[in-house]
């Protein structure tokens, strides 16, 4: 018989993952009290600021409850948080969890969550100090606040690029929303686990660790993750650098499995990489004579691609993208919204 | 008409927020970065230690939508966080909060939550810094995530109180809990939300401005919050610390009002004290000689009392209440088990 949340009790649940991460994460450097009493404590860092931020995902809302694993659920609720550290150029260190639980919720299901938590905290050399457990009568959610140090001076902003800026990314952005429309497509029992585009929306990877590469370099003038999609998150730095933004498309990066998903789902392969997706790559602007310096730092850690996709411009050109016949085509950047549907 | 979150959007409700918390709330000193990126930023101050703690309160799990306004609730959610940090002997000072709404929420709903949290942080010198917000299918949730800090060595935990030491206790434990059975017992359109017992329960105290005043004071061994009930959490006290205690009946403070509710609930007193309740009072462990000086410490800042009700003993003597005629009785430390019911 599998035991049940009502079955283990909310202390007992609480033991069983204080053990489990005691045996199977890092302790990361500082703490100075983890899990088990009113809050957790740490000691910073002289030189260091404090990074903190928090991100909640929720079932049937920003996952599918039966075409995810509980390991690989773990994971992606770990990795947009982390990715939120990197795009501050930030290093990750320390995590609280706080869970939404049905009684009917299986004790390893919710083991399985943690072991996908520790999976992408123990490479950044992160570790979960905290968090709360509680009952909810509908849905799962999972709220994850990570801590994270910068130092002082290196912190990257959204709110810095400045006019003649270059526009750069790394990876696909719309690899994530281009896996979730062909689950969401998938025949009746067809099983897309293992499709690649399916894989980068279950478990999307952060670029954390490029992330703070690219600020301690001193080389970019802003950054922010594509949390909201891309267009979402190119809306943010102008908005909040008070500028515009000129796309080149042809130089919009296109990886060979979105032209096929984008025959398949009957769209524009540009469309999906503009549009919102869940792929935490980093939009990075600098000053032109800084690309090559970017691009070099972040190709000596990672295999992924770093784009030129564009300019920063004056606030009054709004965001705009230039087609191949050189004609300009204003766009809205509008990300996720989470209330509109 | 009513605007809901739907009409405004996730970026429009976020928009109002800012501006809320901005024109309302207190900046925190050390702010370096507060909403509007991936991640808030702070400067820890040196010679500090950081707490972190975070506490989700579900809708009708931990409150019930019908019989608590707005602004209460968003009291008493960050109340709770507040009390956690206070136990610790921290300041609280930066918060995130990350709520689960629904799409037809009313807007001015959220914004009167948005005025409990800065009513609880204004008085103790703590500000919103992020956080998050999600739609949900079902219930709503506030999860927020307090960090404080604390001087380094002040620290209080709840794993080193010591054989011999005497337990005090602020205010009254177990108004909470039977202002909740009050609320649940009243006759149909029965008005108590001015009962003093339906105030504890919907907005809970913190004794965060005199946990501190503790640890500032050197004078305490241990130190906890009650949010699992005084029993519950005096066995978390003697668990993590290896030992037991004795309570002295009749030392148990019982106001006149709790006397009262426990007549009309039919219930012994003594039980509502001990039993779990929500009411963020202090539980605190000290040396015998000690005990004069905490009292002083606390009155110096509270109207409250501080009551000596017993003392910390050998671990194989369990947990017991001693009764007026010297029958000495073995209780267990159930607290609010979240996933039994």
């Amino acid at each position: 018989m599998t035991d049940t949340l009502k079955d283990l009790g909310e202390f007992g649940l609480i033991r069983k993952i204080d053990e489990l991460i005691r045996e199977q994460g890092i302790r990361a450097p500082g703490v100075e009290l983890g899990i088990g009493d009113d809050a957790a404590c740490f000691r910073p860092r002289p030189g260091y600021e404090i990074l903190v931020t928090c991100d909640c995902i929720v079932e049937g809302r920003h996952y599918l409850p039966d075409r995810i694993t509980p390991l690989d659920l773990g994971r992606r609720a770990m990795a947009l948080n982390i990715s939120d550290i990197g795009a501050m150029g930030g290093q990750p260190r320390y995590a609280l969890v706080s869970l939404g639980l049905r009684g009917e919720t299986p004790v390893g299901y919710v083991e399985d969550m943690f072991r996908g938590f520790l999976a992408e905290l123990n490479p950044v050399g992160a570790s979960i100090v905290g968090g709360n457990l509680t009952k909810t009568g509908d849905g799962l959610f999972i709220d994850i606040t990570l801590v994270g140090e910068v130092e002082k001076g290196k912190m990257l902003r959204r709110s810095t690029a400045r006019e003649g800026d270059v526009i750069l990314v790394t990876g696909f952005p719309g690899h994530s929303a281009a896996g979730l429309k062909l689950l969401l497509n998938a025949r009746e029992g067809e099983d897309l686990g293992d499709h690649p585009l399916v894989r980068a929306f279950n478990v999307p990877s952060h670029r954390a660790i490029e992330g703070k590469a690219v600020a301690d370099s001193g080389l970019a003038s802003a950054m922010i993750d594509t949390s909201d999609g891309f267009l979402g998150d190119l809306g943010h730095i102008c908005e909040e650098s008070g500028a515009g933004a000129e796309l080149i498309q042809h130089k919009l990066p296109v990886s060979d499995e979105l032209r096929e998903a984008a025959v398949i789902l009957g769209q524009d392969p540009y469309d999906l990489v503009l549009q919102e997706s869940d792929d935490y790559e980093l939009i990075i602007t600098c000053p032109p004579q800084n690309a090559a310096g970017i691009r070099e730092v972040i190709e000596r850690i990672s295999k992924d691609p770093v784009t030129e996709v564009g300019r920063i411009v004056g606030a009054s050109r709004g965001i705009a993208v230039i087609r191949p016949d050189g004609s300009r085509t204003l766009v809205t950047p509008e990300g996720w919204d989470h209330f509109a549907g």
